[in-house]
Protein backbone atom coordinates (compact mmCIF):
# COMPACT_ATOMS: atom_id res chain seq x y z
CA UNK A 1 0.00 0.00 0.00
CA UNK A 2 1.90 3.08 -1.21
CA UNK A 3 1.57 6.20 0.96
CA UNK A 4 2.78 9.62 -0.10
CA UNK A 5 3.27 12.88 1.77
CA UNK A 6 2.08 15.87 -0.19
CA UNK A 7 2.87 19.54 0.47
CA UNK A 8 0.22 21.69 -1.18
CA UNK A 9 -0.38 25.40 -1.80
CA UNK A 10 -3.83 26.63 -2.69
CA UNK A 11 -5.88 29.75 -3.09
CA UNK A 12 -9.02 29.05 -1.08
CA UNK A 13 -11.22 31.70 -2.70
CA UNK A 14 -13.22 29.33 -4.93
CA UNK A 15 -13.50 26.48 -2.41
CA UNK A 16 -15.75 25.58 0.50
CA UNK A 17 -12.60 24.85 2.49
CA UNK A 18 -10.23 21.90 2.57
CA UNK A 19 -12.47 19.11 3.84
CA UNK A 20 -14.62 16.83 1.64
CA UNK A 21 -18.26 17.91 1.48
CA UNK A 22 -21.19 16.55 -0.43
CA UNK A 23 -22.28 18.93 -3.19
CA UNK A 24 -19.56 21.49 -2.57
CA UNK A 25 -16.23 22.11 -4.24
CA UNK A 26 -13.40 21.56 -1.76
CA UNK A 27 -9.62 21.31 -2.07
CA UNK A 28 -9.60 17.72 -0.78
CA UNK A 29 -12.38 16.88 -3.24
CA UNK A 30 -10.37 18.25 -6.18
CA UNK A 31 -7.30 16.37 -5.03
CA UNK A 32 -9.32 13.17 -4.62
CA UNK A 33 -10.71 13.50 -8.12
CA UNK A 34 -7.27 14.10 -9.65
CA UNK A 35 -5.79 11.14 -7.74
CA UNK A 36 -8.67 8.86 -8.69
CA UNK A 37 -8.28 9.79 -12.35
CA UNK A 38 -4.54 9.19 -12.23
CA UNK A 39 -4.46 6.08 -10.06
CA UNK A 40 -7.71 4.37 -11.00
CA UNK A 41 -8.98 3.89 -7.47
CA UNK A 42 -10.51 5.96 -4.69
CA UNK A 43 -7.60 7.12 -2.50
CA UNK A 44 -7.46 7.74 1.24
CA UNK A 45 -6.55 11.38 1.85
CA UNK A 46 -5.93 12.95 5.26
CA UNK A 47 -4.87 16.58 5.66
CA UNK A 48 -2.97 18.10 8.58
CA UNK A 49 -5.61 20.73 9.20
CA UNK A 50 -9.00 21.79 7.91
CA UNK A 51 -9.07 25.22 6.40
CA UNK A 52 -12.41 27.04 6.08
CA UNK A 53 -14.08 28.37 2.97
CA UNK A 54 -11.94 31.10 1.44
CA UNK A 55 -8.87 30.34 3.56
CA UNK A 56 -5.57 29.74 1.73
CA UNK A 57 -2.62 27.47 2.37
CA UNK A 58 1.06 28.10 1.66
CA UNK A 59 2.10 24.62 2.80
CA UNK A 60 -0.78 22.33 3.74
CA UNK A 61 0.35 18.75 4.33
CA UNK A 62 -1.68 15.64 3.47
CA UNK A 63 -1.06 11.99 2.93
CA UNK A 64 -2.43 10.06 0.00
CA UNK A 65 -2.79 6.29 0.16
CA UNK A 66 -3.89 3.78 -2.47
CA UNK A 67 -3.61 0.01 -2.90
CA UNK A 68 -1.92 -0.34 -6.27
CA UNK A 69 1.75 0.61 -6.62
CA UNK A 70 2.66 3.74 -8.59
CA UNK A 71 6.07 5.37 -9.04
CA UNK A 72 6.54 8.54 -6.99
CA UNK A 73 9.02 10.18 -9.38
CA UNK A 74 6.44 11.95 -11.57
CA UNK A 75 3.54 11.94 -9.09
CA UNK A 76 3.71 15.66 -8.32
CA UNK A 77 3.58 16.66 -11.95
CA UNK A 78 0.99 14.03 -12.88
CA UNK A 79 -1.38 15.29 -10.19
CA UNK A 80 -0.71 18.96 -11.01
CA UNK A 81 -1.57 18.30 -14.65
CA UNK A 82 -5.02 17.17 -13.46
CA UNK A 83 -5.60 19.82 -10.79
CA UNK A 84 -7.12 23.29 -11.29
CA UNK A 85 -4.60 26.12 -11.43
CA UNK A 86 -5.36 27.40 -7.90
CA UNK A 87 -4.19 24.15 -6.29
CA UNK A 88 -0.52 23.29 -6.66
CA UNK A 89 1.38 20.34 -5.23
CA UNK A 90 4.82 21.59 -4.20
CA UNK A 91 6.25 18.24 -3.06
CA UNK A 92 5.26 14.58 -3.28
CA UNK A 93 7.48 12.10 -1.46
CA UNK A 94 7.16 8.56 -0.14
CA UNK A 95 5.89 8.56 3.45
CA UNK A 96 6.66 6.02 6.16
CA UNK A 97 3.79 3.48 6.49
CA UNK A 98 2.73 4.89 9.86
CA UNK A 99 2.89 8.57 8.84
CA UNK A 100 -0.30 10.42 9.76
CA UNK A 101 -0.56 13.99 8.45
CA UNK A 102 -2.83 15.18 11.27
CA UNK A 103 -1.86 13.16 14.34
CA UNK A 104 1.92 13.39 13.77
CA UNK A 105 1.88 17.17 13.37
CA UNK A 106 3.45 18.76 16.42
CA UNK A 107 2.86 22.40 15.55
CA UNK A 108 0.88 24.43 13.04
CA UNK A 109 1.43 28.02 11.94
CA UNK A 110 -1.15 30.41 10.57
CA UNK A 111 -0.47 33.78 8.97
CA UNK A 112 -3.05 36.58 8.77
CA UNK A 113 -2.66 39.59 6.46
CA UNK A 114 -4.34 42.91 7.16
CA UNK A 115 -4.00 45.67 4.59
CA UNK A 116 -4.18 49.24 5.79
CA UNK A 117 -4.79 50.51 2.27
CA UNK A 118 -6.99 49.72 -0.70
CA UNK A 119 -5.26 47.41 -3.21
CA UNK A 120 -6.28 46.60 -6.76
CA UNK A 121 -4.50 43.23 -6.84
CA UNK A 122 -4.82 41.75 -3.37
CA UNK A 123 -8.47 41.66 -2.32
CA UNK A 124 -8.64 37.83 -2.05
CA UNK A 125 -5.48 37.77 0.11
CA UNK A 126 -6.04 40.41 2.77
CA UNK A 127 -8.54 41.97 5.11
CA UNK A 128 -8.61 45.64 4.22
CA UNK A 129 -9.22 47.57 7.45
CA UNK A 130 -10.00 51.22 6.76
CA UNK A 131 -9.84 52.42 10.37
CA UNK A 132 -6.56 53.56 11.80
CA UNK A 133 -5.08 50.77 13.96
CA UNK A 134 -2.86 51.20 16.99
CA UNK A 135 -0.29 48.49 16.35
CA UNK A 136 1.32 49.03 19.76
CA UNK A 137 -1.92 48.03 21.47
CA UNK A 138 -2.40 45.06 19.13
CA UNK A 139 1.10 43.94 19.99
CA UNK A 140 0.45 44.31 23.72
CA UNK A 141 -2.48 41.93 23.24
CA UNK A 142 -0.61 39.47 21.02
CA UNK A 143 2.10 38.88 23.61
CA UNK A 144 -0.57 37.60 26.03
CA UNK A 145 -1.35 34.67 23.74
CA UNK A 146 1.62 32.29 24.13
CA UNK A 147 1.13 29.60 26.78
CA UNK A 148 -1.57 27.11 27.62
CA UNK A 149 -5.03 28.71 27.65
CA UNK A 150 -8.67 27.76 27.33
CA UNK A 151 -9.71 29.17 23.96
CA UNK A 152 -13.39 28.26 24.38
CA UNK A 153 -14.38 31.91 23.88
CA UNK A 154 -12.66 31.89 20.48
CA UNK A 155 -14.03 28.67 19.01
CA UNK A 156 -17.18 27.96 17.10
CA UNK A 157 -19.12 25.72 19.49
CA UNK A 158 -20.55 23.83 16.57
CA UNK A 159 -17.05 22.45 16.11
CA UNK A 160 -17.48 20.22 19.16
CA UNK A 161 -13.74 20.14 19.85
CA UNK A 162 -12.91 17.54 22.49
CA UNK A 163 -10.88 20.03 24.47
CA UNK A 164 -10.59 23.77 24.13
CA UNK A 165 -7.22 23.89 25.88
CA UNK A 166 -4.56 24.95 23.40
CA UNK A 167 -0.81 25.47 23.80
CA UNK A 168 0.10 28.60 21.83
CA UNK A 169 3.80 28.47 21.00
CA UNK A 170 4.20 31.70 19.08
CA UNK A 171 2.36 34.96 18.39
CA UNK A 172 4.04 37.74 16.43
CA UNK A 173 3.06 40.92 14.70
CA UNK A 174 4.99 42.74 11.97
CA UNK A 175 4.17 45.82 9.95
CA UNK A 176 5.91 45.78 6.55
CA UNK A 177 4.71 48.85 4.63
CA UNK A 178 0.93 48.96 4.34
CA UNK A 179 0.43 45.43 5.69
CA UNK A 180 -0.01 44.18 9.24
CA UNK A 181 1.04 40.54 9.52
CA UNK A 182 0.06 38.29 12.41
CA UNK A 183 1.54 34.83 12.86
CA UNK A 184 0.39 32.33 15.44
CA UNK A 185 1.82 28.88 16.16
CA UNK A 186 0.13 26.24 18.32
CA UNK A 187 -0.12 22.53 18.96
CA UNK A 188 -3.50 22.60 17.26
CA UNK A 189 -6.25 25.11 16.47
CA UNK A 190 -9.97 25.21 17.21
CA UNK A 191 -12.59 26.00 14.62
CA UNK A 192 -12.45 29.74 13.70
CA UNK A 193 -9.95 30.38 16.51
CA UNK A 194 -7.42 32.36 14.45
CA UNK A 195 -10.04 34.53 12.77
CA UNK A 196 -11.61 35.41 16.14
CA UNK A 197 -8.26 36.24 17.69
CA UNK A 198 -7.47 38.49 14.72
CA UNK A 199 -10.92 40.06 14.91
CA UNK A 200 -10.33 40.86 18.54
CA UNK A 201 -6.81 42.21 17.85
CA UNK A 202 -8.28 44.59 15.27
CA UNK A 203 -10.93 45.77 17.76
CA UNK A 204 -8.09 46.43 20.18
CA UNK A 205 -6.20 48.30 17.45
CA UNK A 206 -9.32 50.39 16.82
CA UNK A 207 -9.52 51.23 20.51
CA UNK A 208 -12.90 49.51 21.03
CA UNK A 209 -11.37 46.78 23.23
CA UNK A 210 -8.21 46.57 25.32
CA UNK A 211 -5.52 43.90 25.81
CA UNK A 212 -7.22 43.26 29.17
CA UNK A 213 -10.39 42.19 27.38
CA UNK A 214 -8.38 39.58 25.50
CA UNK A 215 -6.91 38.41 28.80
CA UNK A 216 -10.42 38.09 30.24
CA UNK A 217 -11.64 36.03 27.27
CA UNK A 218 -8.79 33.57 27.88
CA UNK A 219 -10.15 32.71 31.34
CA UNK A 220 -13.89 33.20 30.82
CA UNK A 221 -14.96 30.25 28.69
CA UNK A 222 -18.58 31.43 28.70
CA UNK A 223 -17.59 34.55 26.73
CA UNK A 224 -17.69 34.59 22.93
CA UNK A 225 -15.55 36.45 20.43
CA UNK A 226 -17.82 35.32 17.58
CA UNK A 227 -18.93 38.87 16.74
CA UNK A 228 -15.35 39.81 15.82
CA UNK A 229 -14.60 36.97 13.41
CA UNK A 230 -12.15 38.28 10.80
CA UNK A 231 -12.86 37.43 7.14
CA UNK A 232 -11.24 34.28 5.70
CA UNK A 233 -9.52 36.12 2.82
CA UNK A 234 -6.56 37.25 4.94
CA UNK A 235 -5.84 33.82 6.43
CA UNK A 236 -3.15 31.36 5.29
CA UNK A 237 -2.20 28.01 6.77
CA UNK A 238 1.51 28.83 6.69
CA UNK A 239 3.10 25.48 7.52
CA UNK A 240 2.81 22.29 9.53
CA UNK A 241 5.75 21.13 11.62
CA UNK A 242 6.56 17.45 12.25
CA UNK A 243 9.19 16.01 14.58
CA UNK A 244 12.58 17.09 13.28
CA UNK A 245 11.27 19.97 11.12
CA UNK A 246 12.58 23.47 11.73
CA UNK A 247 10.28 26.24 12.96
CA UNK A 248 9.44 28.87 10.35
CA UNK A 249 11.83 31.80 10.07
CA UNK A 250 11.31 35.52 9.60
CA UNK A 251 7.69 36.63 9.32
CA UNK A 252 7.21 37.67 5.69
CA UNK A 253 4.06 38.44 3.72
CA UNK A 254 2.52 35.55 1.78
CA UNK A 255 2.84 37.92 -1.12
CA UNK A 256 4.34 41.28 -1.75
CA UNK A 257 2.73 43.77 -4.05
CA UNK A 258 4.61 46.83 -5.16
CA UNK A 259 3.34 50.38 -5.02
CA UNK B 1 -12.67 73.73 -15.77
CA UNK B 2 -10.99 71.60 -13.12
CA UNK B 3 -8.48 69.05 -14.40
CA UNK B 4 -6.97 66.32 -12.25
CA UNK B 5 -4.07 63.95 -12.77
CA UNK B 6 -4.86 60.43 -11.60
CA UNK B 7 -2.38 57.61 -10.96
CA UNK B 8 -4.22 54.31 -11.13
CA UNK B 9 -3.42 50.65 -10.44
CA UNK B 10 -5.67 47.94 -11.84
CA UNK B 11 -5.89 44.22 -12.35
CA UNK B 12 -6.85 43.86 -16.00
CA UNK B 13 -8.19 40.31 -15.80
CA UNK B 14 -11.91 41.23 -15.88
CA UNK B 15 -11.62 44.07 -18.39
CA UNK B 16 -11.50 44.43 -22.15
CA UNK B 17 -8.54 46.73 -21.67
CA UNK B 18 -8.24 50.37 -20.68
CA UNK B 19 -9.97 52.12 -23.57
CA UNK B 20 -13.73 52.88 -23.72
CA UNK B 21 -15.65 50.37 -25.81
CA UNK B 22 -19.32 50.04 -26.56
CA UNK B 23 -20.82 46.98 -24.83
CA UNK B 24 -17.62 45.94 -23.08
CA UNK B 25 -16.36 46.51 -19.57
CA UNK B 26 -13.19 48.61 -19.63
CA UNK B 27 -11.14 50.37 -16.97
CA UNK B 28 -11.78 53.78 -18.51
CA UNK B 29 -15.49 52.95 -18.65
CA UNK B 30 -15.58 52.08 -14.94
CA UNK B 31 -13.68 55.24 -14.11
CA UNK B 32 -16.03 57.31 -16.27
CA UNK B 33 -19.05 55.84 -14.55
CA UNK B 34 -17.64 56.49 -11.06
CA UNK B 35 -16.69 60.06 -11.99
CA UNK B 36 -20.08 60.75 -13.56
CA UNK B 37 -21.86 59.45 -10.44
CA UNK B 38 -19.68 61.59 -8.20
CA UNK B 39 -19.51 64.77 -10.26
CA UNK B 40 -22.88 64.74 -11.96
CA UNK B 41 -21.57 65.25 -15.48
CA UNK B 42 -19.84 63.24 -18.18
CA UNK B 43 -16.09 63.81 -17.70
CA UNK B 44 -13.33 63.95 -20.28
CA UNK B 45 -10.83 61.18 -19.52
CA UNK B 46 -7.54 60.61 -21.35
CA UNK B 47 -5.08 57.88 -20.35
CA UNK B 48 -1.35 57.83 -21.00
CA UNK B 49 -1.49 54.48 -22.74
CA UNK B 50 -4.01 51.89 -23.85
CA UNK B 51 -3.60 48.55 -22.19
CA UNK B 52 -5.13 45.49 -23.84
CA UNK B 53 -7.67 43.06 -22.41
CA UNK B 54 -6.17 41.26 -19.41
CA UNK B 55 -3.17 43.58 -19.10
CA UNK B 56 -2.57 45.18 -15.69
CA UNK B 57 -1.23 48.56 -14.60
CA UNK B 58 0.86 49.44 -11.59
CA UNK B 59 0.79 53.16 -12.33
CA UNK B 60 -1.35 54.16 -15.27
CA UNK B 61 -1.77 57.92 -15.58
CA UNK B 62 -4.88 59.70 -16.79
CA UNK B 63 -6.41 63.13 -16.61
CA UNK B 64 -10.00 63.76 -15.68
CA UNK B 65 -11.69 67.00 -16.67
CA UNK B 66 -15.16 68.34 -15.87
CA UNK B 67 -16.86 71.75 -16.01
CA UNK B 68 -18.13 72.19 -12.45
CA UNK B 69 -15.66 72.83 -9.65
CA UNK B 70 -15.06 70.08 -7.07
CA UNK B 71 -12.51 69.98 -4.22
CA UNK B 72 -9.53 67.72 -4.91
CA UNK B 73 -8.87 66.85 -1.23
CA UNK B 74 -11.19 63.84 -1.03
CA UNK B 75 -11.39 63.05 -4.75
CA UNK B 76 -9.22 59.95 -4.59
CA UNK B 77 -11.26 58.37 -1.82
CA UNK B 78 -14.59 59.47 -3.29
CA UNK B 79 -13.79 57.82 -6.61
CA UNK B 80 -12.37 54.67 -4.95
CA UNK B 81 -15.57 54.29 -2.96
CA UNK B 82 -17.44 54.04 -6.26
CA UNK B 83 -14.94 51.89 -8.17
CA UNK B 84 -14.76 48.07 -8.21
CA UNK B 85 -12.06 46.59 -5.97
CA UNK B 86 -9.69 45.73 -8.85
CA UNK B 87 -9.28 49.40 -9.84
CA UNK B 88 -7.57 51.64 -7.31
CA UNK B 89 -6.69 55.31 -7.62
CA UNK B 90 -3.34 55.84 -5.92
CA UNK B 91 -3.10 59.60 -6.37
CA UNK B 92 -5.40 62.40 -7.46
CA UNK B 93 -3.87 65.86 -7.77
CA UNK B 94 -4.69 69.09 -9.55
CA UNK B 95 -3.14 69.18 -13.01
CA UNK B 96 -1.94 72.24 -14.93
CA UNK B 97 -4.59 73.35 -17.47
CA UNK B 98 -2.46 72.21 -20.43
CA UNK B 99 -1.49 68.81 -18.97
CA UNK B 100 -2.13 66.00 -21.41
CA UNK B 101 -1.64 62.48 -20.01
CA UNK B 102 -0.71 60.95 -23.37
CA UNK B 103 1.03 63.70 -25.34
CA UNK B 104 3.12 64.97 -22.41
CA UNK B 105 4.44 61.51 -21.48
CA UNK B 106 8.11 61.27 -22.43
CA UNK B 107 8.70 57.62 -21.57
CA UNK B 108 6.64 54.54 -20.69
CA UNK B 109 7.79 51.40 -18.92
CA UNK B 110 6.27 47.96 -19.21
CA UNK B 111 7.07 44.95 -17.03
CA UNK B 112 6.49 41.35 -18.08
CA UNK B 113 6.48 38.44 -15.61
CA UNK B 114 7.29 34.90 -16.68
CA UNK B 115 6.99 32.14 -14.11
CA UNK B 116 9.16 29.08 -14.51
CA UNK B 117 7.02 27.09 -12.11
CA UNK B 118 3.35 26.38 -11.49
CA UNK B 119 1.84 28.72 -8.87
CA UNK B 120 -1.47 28.41 -7.04
CA UNK B 121 -1.81 32.15 -6.42
CA UNK B 122 -0.38 33.90 -9.42
CA UNK B 123 -2.03 32.64 -12.62
CA UNK B 124 -3.57 36.02 -13.57
CA UNK B 125 -0.21 37.79 -13.10
CA UNK B 126 2.31 35.65 -14.99
CA UNK B 127 2.92 33.62 -18.10
CA UNK B 128 3.83 30.16 -16.88
CA UNK B 129 6.39 28.72 -19.32
CA UNK B 130 6.98 25.04 -18.71
CA UNK B 131 9.96 24.66 -21.03
CA UNK B 132 13.45 25.27 -19.74
CA UNK B 133 14.59 28.74 -20.83
CA UNK B 134 18.17 29.80 -21.52
CA UNK B 135 18.21 33.19 -19.83
CA UNK B 136 21.67 33.97 -21.19
CA UNK B 137 20.36 33.80 -24.75
CA UNK B 138 17.27 35.83 -23.84
CA UNK B 139 19.56 38.45 -22.37
CA UNK B 140 21.75 38.49 -25.47
CA UNK B 141 18.59 39.29 -27.43
CA UNK B 142 17.26 41.88 -24.97
CA UNK B 143 20.42 43.99 -25.21
CA UNK B 144 19.79 44.43 -28.95
CA UNK B 145 16.57 46.32 -28.29
CA UNK B 146 17.70 49.75 -27.02
CA UNK B 147 18.01 52.37 -29.76
CA UNK B 148 15.80 53.63 -32.55
CA UNK B 149 14.33 50.78 -34.57
CA UNK B 150 11.44 50.03 -36.89
CA UNK B 151 9.17 47.76 -34.86
CA UNK B 152 6.75 47.10 -37.72
CA UNK B 153 7.35 43.33 -37.38
CA UNK B 154 6.17 43.51 -33.76
CA UNK B 155 3.00 45.53 -34.13
CA UNK B 156 -0.52 44.54 -34.92
CA UNK B 157 -1.12 46.15 -38.28
CA UNK B 158 -4.73 46.75 -37.39
CA UNK B 159 -3.39 49.37 -35.00
CA UNK B 160 -2.60 51.68 -37.95
CA UNK B 161 0.15 53.44 -36.01
CA UNK B 162 1.30 56.55 -37.84
CA UNK B 163 4.93 55.52 -37.54
CA UNK B 164 6.48 52.22 -36.46
CA UNK B 165 9.79 53.83 -35.52
CA UNK B 166 10.26 53.57 -31.75
CA UNK B 167 13.09 54.75 -29.52
CA UNK B 168 13.68 52.01 -26.94
CA UNK B 169 15.39 53.55 -23.93
CA UNK B 170 15.77 50.49 -21.71
CA UNK B 171 15.51 46.70 -21.86
CA UNK B 172 16.45 44.60 -18.85
CA UNK B 173 16.03 41.05 -17.69
CA UNK B 174 16.22 39.78 -14.12
CA UNK B 175 15.69 36.33 -12.64
CA UNK B 176 14.53 36.53 -9.02
CA UNK B 177 13.82 32.97 -7.88
CA UNK B 178 11.30 31.24 -10.14
CA UNK B 179 10.40 34.40 -12.02
CA UNK B 180 11.91 35.93 -15.14
CA UNK B 181 11.23 39.67 -15.28
CA UNK B 182 11.56 41.76 -18.42
CA UNK B 183 11.31 45.54 -18.35
CA UNK B 184 11.23 47.71 -21.43
CA UNK B 185 11.14 51.50 -21.61
CA UNK B 186 10.41 53.52 -24.75
CA UNK B 187 9.12 56.84 -26.02
CA UNK B 188 5.91 55.07 -26.98
CA UNK B 189 4.73 51.56 -27.79
CA UNK B 190 2.92 50.03 -30.74
CA UNK B 191 -0.09 47.77 -30.41
CA UNK B 192 0.97 44.36 -29.00
CA UNK B 193 4.65 45.30 -29.34
CA UNK B 194 5.72 44.25 -25.83
CA UNK B 195 3.88 40.92 -25.95
CA UNK B 196 5.47 40.06 -29.32
CA UNK B 197 8.93 41.00 -28.11
CA UNK B 198 8.43 38.81 -25.03
CA UNK B 199 7.05 35.98 -27.14
CA UNK B 200 10.14 36.13 -29.32
CA UNK B 201 12.46 36.30 -26.27
CA UNK B 202 10.84 33.12 -24.95
CA UNK B 203 11.32 31.39 -28.31
CA UNK B 204 14.96 32.40 -28.12
CA UNK B 205 15.14 31.05 -24.56
CA UNK B 206 13.67 27.78 -25.79
CA UNK B 207 16.30 27.57 -28.50
CA UNK B 208 13.81 27.79 -31.36
CA UNK B 209 15.05 31.22 -32.44
CA UNK B 210 18.32 33.11 -31.94
CA UNK B 211 19.21 36.70 -30.99
CA UNK B 212 20.08 37.14 -34.67
CA UNK B 213 16.46 36.44 -35.60
CA UNK B 214 15.38 39.30 -33.36
CA UNK B 215 17.99 41.53 -35.01
CA UNK B 216 16.62 40.58 -38.43
CA UNK B 217 13.03 41.40 -37.38
CA UNK B 218 14.18 44.90 -36.39
CA UNK B 219 15.25 45.67 -39.96
CA UNK B 220 12.78 43.59 -41.96
CA UNK B 221 9.46 45.41 -41.58
CA UNK B 222 7.70 42.83 -43.77
CA UNK B 223 8.33 40.12 -41.14
CA UNK B 224 5.78 39.39 -38.43
CA UNK B 225 6.25 38.21 -34.87
CA UNK B 226 2.49 37.79 -34.46
CA UNK B 227 2.73 34.03 -33.96
CA UNK B 228 4.77 34.50 -30.80
CA UNK B 229 2.45 36.94 -29.01
CA UNK B 230 2.84 36.36 -25.25
CA UNK B 231 -0.37 36.21 -23.16
CA UNK B 232 -1.63 39.44 -21.56
CA UNK B 233 -1.65 38.04 -18.01
CA UNK B 234 2.08 38.63 -17.45
CA UNK B 235 2.06 42.24 -18.64
CA UNK B 236 1.96 45.37 -16.46
CA UNK B 237 2.12 49.01 -17.50
CA UNK B 238 4.73 49.83 -14.88
CA UNK B 239 4.86 53.62 -15.00
CA UNK B 240 4.67 56.68 -17.20
CA UNK B 241 7.37 59.30 -17.02
CA UNK B 242 6.76 63.02 -17.56
CA UNK B 243 9.33 65.82 -17.80
CA UNK B 244 11.07 66.05 -14.42
CA UNK B 245 10.03 62.56 -13.20
CA UNK B 246 12.71 60.09 -12.20
CA UNK B 247 13.24 56.87 -14.14
CA UNK B 248 12.09 53.72 -12.33
CA UNK B 249 14.65 52.07 -10.05
CA UNK B 250 15.59 48.47 -9.42
CA UNK B 251 13.61 45.90 -11.40
CA UNK B 252 11.35 44.17 -8.88
CA UNK B 253 8.42 41.82 -9.38
CA UNK B 254 4.98 43.43 -9.51
CA UNK B 255 4.21 40.95 -6.79
CA UNK B 256 6.04 38.23 -4.98
CA UNK B 257 4.56 35.09 -3.53
CA UNK B 258 6.48 33.07 -1.00
CA UNK B 259 7.40 29.44 -1.35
Amino acid sequence: MPKWKLVIEYQGTRYRGWQDQANARTVQGELRQAAETLLGERPEIVGAGRTDAGVHALKQVAYLRVRAPHPVAMLRQELNDLLPSDINILEATEAPPRFHARRDAVERFYLYQISTRRRAFAKPFVWWVKDRLDVGKMNAAAVILPGRHDFAAFCDKRGKDASTLVEVTRAELRVPGDLILFRIGASHFLWKMVRRIVGMLVEIGRGNLTPKDLQRFLVDSSASAAQWTAPPSGLFLECVRYEGDEAPGELLPAFFFRG
